[in-house]
């Protein structure tokens, strides 16, 4: 079960990095929902480091910030649960086939361990390790999380629900303006740096969330923290709150009170931490000097398959 | 379910803060677990303010701090699951009565809603609203959390794991020499003041946790978000780490990797708002300056509820 | 979560037949169902073998059919998720206190096996045996099943949904005129016998059930066969349909088409097995000679638990 | 989450019978397992009725009884979860795509609902209905249950577990010899008839199931009811021991003693009703006289899937 999301919408995740393809399931979408197929290739080109649109909010050209941007055409085949565009309230299954393997990237690892990687709790854990790429851990897999995503996302929004999540921090440098240059200053010298996002949501009605375990905040930080390299979660005031005293906040609260929203704008902050496998720390291959960039639309995807268990 | 936390220790929690009793269900205890009941009672005392041992760490008193502590005995009664101090393999069931209720302190808040809290949003979801001491949402509901909480921690105990929470934060004040006065300062304004709590787990042995969805760290954070008054989760180098460069920080993991444990010490930290009930906002009866230090058992309850789900 | 029944209106059952009470917590009961306790303690005395109009329309009067009739006052204590008879929309705890353990009764097995328990099977389970009338596999399980089934059954009666069950066949004898002297010559024997309920769900409305794994009827199956002495499970047809070709029995469907509802009357049937605890076993104590009789309002409570699901 | 099956071992089941492909993934199977492909195919053809072996049991060519028996070619395309024959602990997902798809067999039942089918259900239930072969509906769905089941399968041999499921009676026919005139009669007519299977399950530990709700009897029943046409389910004595008395019938428990198995040999039976669209009553297109035959296999992989939730 550890590779499903959700029990409403119930996201199901698979797939190898190098395998034959990586892919999803997502059931529990009612019939009848049109599915915006361009929104869904330009999150995941947002999330491949490819898109001038997403990346244009921070001044970012692809290609100068990531080498990963030439290599990965995201093509979704989608298998079921979906007929001439709509949906049929079925479970939609697809996938994405893993074109761009190439394996001999990472043949010089499979007798180490990446520092800061998970490969030997891997296989600690299971006995098998396959090294090529990471195997599960992958940020690849979030490629699949960004497609039921997008679907939860145009559910959300075809009942007045916008998502909108976007980089406020690289580094300790808060001005997007110079975002761009702090990235391309760390891809250059080889090392990485992390950064902040921030995340609205507008549009949810009051009574979302429930009081005691399932509180809308409680599920919000399960979704987010459950993507690759994010190191924590705070809504509303956050940790900056704590020096405020009781009498001054009330009206900070993030949109959420007691578990449950109330109707204004929602708003939570993530921060990701650098890549620790970079040439500085003597890991060849592909690397991504900010991960915080390409998380933005995954953060929206959770968000959005977090939210739609509420409904 | 959503009064239900976790599918392999399952713990069902009920009770309004004003009815005839709180209590709870935990379903999945394993036969021949011996309960050391006055450790439960030590938490419990933590839990409601009144435990000389859980407040000198702070060099708080008691009685100066919190009005409450005089005044929520909490007798546990066990109903099931337990015999002789063994249990038996079938559900612990467990219920704390409600000697306490003064309902007249509260009659006042029967046609207003209190700033800053829940009790909104609960009438306009489920359109009847307890309003006697906030009904399932007053911070009450946490003693059943503890009682199951210290069971799991018992369980946890018994092979090797090592839970300890601690308040390293009051507002600005982070010498634990100074909470004392701190607190004491807003309480005598009739003001609160939030706090940072910071939980560290070892002995957990190294394969703890899932790789996609079900990382150690999203349940941790899903767990302890779902606390009142709880605005931020974060492990590791966690929000402050955001300005370290890749290359400087893969030893401060954190005890976490790729979402499972790696067999080194766990750590990490969430921040409690402070209440926006306080005599300064114009709300009689009882106030707590800083709800973070009731907390602390709390936080480390649920962390060994989610810890359980993962044995 | 061996021990709970259902994720919509989830229901956990607690406590050994001769601990301190038996109970349970029902979760996910909207609010404002005005509770009708005067028929959930007619169920319980149905279930308890006391009851007249239950009984009766088996033309057997209570006394000469069950030597527990007299021995079980079941009374329930609410504790929670009730106010003035009307429910709150937080989990609904009760119990049953277990005034009436006579464990000398039971002394004796302490050292032994009965034939035909589980008394064997859970020792070498779970390494601890509750031997003192069977702990948790007692029959006495039964009435918190009852209570949390009748709550759902008033909310599908409030929705124009009705169950009602009835034995249709004891042993050989399938004239409900002669099931009371069949009963009783079992009785007299120290012998017991089998008998077959019958269950029909009116007002249901179209489109109950899913295609897959989620069929209304393996739904009805898994709630029926949880039950103590239950052998077997049929809806429509049934068993007795197998000789019945395709061309001649389309309209015998038991209102499910599909593993959905198909807006008729929902009929199945359910049997079971007669007590292998008898004094003719040599087994001492209380004894049942037809556990049916008693099983009737346990098959309504468990169908009702089965259907609330799908609301 | 209605397309998901267990929680343990969690297999989820997608595609609609005449889209792209139906397939499925199964979550939780460790690393390790050598996979007998060899073994899923000829699982795959016995259920697609083309398996000399499978059917020789019952004496009966696989061409003249089955017309399907030539057009389904089902090939298990593996993305994920398996490398080299061996799982890797991920999630293995396949596909089957659906190379036969001929719809104009099914045009004309555009405008019509089949009399004794779910079409017109299903059309009330989601607003949409894919009329092409039934779309999820479709026997063709259990495809995916027998890849999945014998993997389950698998790993149950391995533990020493055997399952095996056969037919014991054709209508009122239950000497095997005399299955295969029974059943070409019915095909000749244009007719269909019922049938019983028997599943036997060896070498189970001691203790598998839970006393309460999770009775092994009531997962097996829940998984076997799930099956298209089945219409009941028995263990044990069943409804045949209704006559017996309880000194009788001890020794008869079908291997389970409250909810949890015994060590001895399981036993049930489950009968499957006729198909209702044959050329008798109307329906033109491919028609089994007897879907006993092919569920067979299926019995044995829904067995499988119930089991392994246990281990």
């Amino acid at each position: 079960m550890s590779n499903t999301f959700g029990d409403k919408w119930s996201f199901t995740s698979f797939g190898e990095s190098h395998g034959a393809a990586i892919g999803g399931v997502l059931d529990g979408v009612p019939a009848g929902l049109h599915i915006d197929f361009a929104q869904i290739r330009e999150a995941l080109e947002r999330r491949a480091g490819k898109r001038r649109e997403g990346v244009s909010e921070l001044g970012i050209e692809g290609k100068g910030v990531s080498a990963r941007a030439q290599r990965e055409p995201d093509e979704v085949e989608w298998l079921s649960g979906v007929k001439e565009g709509v949906t049929l309230g079925t479970p939609i299954a697809f996938i994405i086939r893993n074109k761009d393997a190439r394996p001999e990237d990472y043949e010089y690892l499979k007798h180490t361990y990446r520092v800061g990687h998970a490969d030997k709790v891997y296989e600690q854990k299971y006995g098998i390790r396959d090294w090529r790429g990471g195997g599960r851990a992958s940020a690849r897999e979030t490629a699949a999380r960004v497609v039921a995503g997008e679907i939860a996302k145009q559910e959300l929004s075809a009942k007045g629900i916008a998502i909108h999540a976007q980089l406020i921090q690289v580094g300790a440098e808060t001005d997007p303006a110079k975002f761009t240059d702090t990235i391309a200053s760390y891809q250059r010298e080889g090392d990485s740096i992390g950064g902040i996002i921030e995340c609205r949501i507008n549009g949810l009605p009051v009574g979302t969330g429930e009081p005691i375990f399932d509180k809308l905040q409680a599920h919000l930080a399960y979704a987010v923290m459950s993507i690759n390299a994010c190191k924590g979660f705070e809504y509303g005031t956050g940790f900056g709150g704590v020096a405020q005293p009781g009498s001054a906040i009330n009206h900070l609260s993030g949109g959420i009170s007691g578990g449950i929203s109330d109707g204004s704008e929602i708003l939570f902050r993530c921060v990701f931490k650098p890549t620790p496998s970079t040439p500085k720390a003597g890991v060849k291959g592909r690397h991504d000097a900010c991960v915080a960039v390409r998380a933005v639309p995954v953060v929206e995807a959770m968000t959005a398959l977090a939210l739609v268990q509420f409904l």
